[in-house]
C-alpha cells in the first residue's frame, strides 16, 4: 500500500483496540507533529515556492485534524494530556542523511512514509473497531494522508532524478517496515 | 505604542527606504518565523486548549501573510532568496529564562514584543514610503500584528498573576528597546 513494504500484522490492532483512548491522545500529538514537520521543511527550503505552497496546505490540514481529534476527546470526556511518544518517528528521522540534496530527499521521504503508515493504520482502525463514530472519523482522514504521501514523494523528486528518489524510497521503506515490525509496548498509532 | 518603551528613530526609515526590496524579502522570512514560533509554542504547551486555538489562528494568518509577500515579490520581479538574518530575534530569544512557568511567560512575551515592534514598523512604512501599493499592504497588516501582541500577552497571564506578567513585560520591553536601538548594518524589518 502506497510505498510501504509490509502490512501491519494482527498484533497492533489487538493492542490498540484495548487502549483506544490512549491511541486517540497519541493521534492528536501526531497531527501536531505532522504540522510541525511541514512547517520545518518550509523553513529549510523556503526559496522553493512549490514546496512552500504544499507545506502550507499540509500545515493547515494537519492542524484542522488536530482540532478535530481534540474535539472528539472532549466529547468523550478524555483529558488531552502530554504522553510519552513511541520510538517510531525518532528512529525514522535518525535515517536522514546529512548534506544536500540528500537531506532534503530523506526528510521529505521520511515524512511521506509516516503519512503512508498513518494512512494504512487509519484504514485498519476504520475496519476493525466497533465504535462507529471513531471508525467513520478514521475513514474520513484516510484520503488526506494518502495525498500527503504523494505530495512528499513528488517534492523529493525536485531534488534528484526520479530513479534516485525511487531507490532511496525503497531503502527507507524497508527500514520503516523493520522499525514498525518491532512494535512498542505503549499503545500508539505507530506502535 | 502597545508595550513598546521606545519609538523607532529616523535612522531606520532612512536605511530601509533605500533597500525596500531587501526589507520585503526579510518580511517574508519574518512571517514564516512568526508562524514557526506559534507552532513551536503550541507543541510546548499542547495540553492548553486556549493556547492551541490561538496559535493555530496565528499560524494560519502568518502563513497567509507569507504568501501575500511572496506574491508581491513575484509581481515585482524580485527573487525570493535566503538571507542573512539580523540579530534582533536571536538576542530577544536569548532573554527567555529556563524552568516553568518562567519559560512560557518569556517565550509568549518575547513573541508578543516582536509582534508589537513589527506593528510599529509596518505603520512607519505605511506612512513614509512613496510606493502606494506597498504602503497599503503594510497598512493592511497593521491590525493583525497588534491583535497577535494582545493575544500573546493575554496567554502569558495564564502562567502567572497579572502583575508578575506586567513587571516581566516591562523588563523584556526595556531590553527590546535597547536591542533595537543598536540597529544593524543589514536593512531589515527589525534593523
Amino acid at each position: 500500500m502506497l510505498s510501504l513494504q509490509s502490512e501491519t500484522d494482527g498484533r497492533w490492532i489487538g493492542q490498540v483496540k484495548a487502549s483506544l483512548d490512549q491511541v486517540l491522545i497519541d493521534h492528536a500529538h501526531c497531527e501536531h507533529k505532522a504540522a510541525a514537520t511541514a512547517m520545518s521543511l518550509m523553513g529549510a527550503y523556503i526559496d522553493n515556492q512549490d514546496l512552500c505552497a504544499e507545506m502550507t496546505r499540509i500545515v493547515e490540514e494537519e492542524l484542522e485534524h488536530f482540532h478535530m481529534v481534540i474535539k472528539l476527546l472532549g466529547s468523550r470526556g478524555i483529558p488531552f494530556v502530554k504522553q510519552q511518544a513511541g520510538h517510531y518517528g525518532k528512529e525514522l528521522n535518525g535515517l536522514v542523511r546529512g548534506g544536500e540534496p540528500n537531506k532534503a530527499i530523506d526528510r521529505l521521504l521520511v515524512a511521506g512514509l509516516i503519512e503512508a503508515r498513518s494512512c494504512e493504520r487509519f484504514s485498519l482502525l476504520a475496519k476493525h473497531i466497533d465504535d462507529t463514530e471513531l471508525a467513520e472519523f478514521y475513514n474520513s482522514l484516510f484520503e488526506s494522508e494518502a495525498r500527503h504521501h504523494t505530495t512528499y514523494v513528488r517534492l523529493a523528486k525536485q531534488f534528484a532524478a526520479d530513479e534516485v528518489v525511487r531507490d532511496r524510497l525503497a531503502e527507507l521503506s524497508a527500514a520503516e517496515s523493520e522499525i514498525i515490525s518491532r512494535g512498542n509496548p505503549l499503545p500508539r498509532m505507530h506502535s
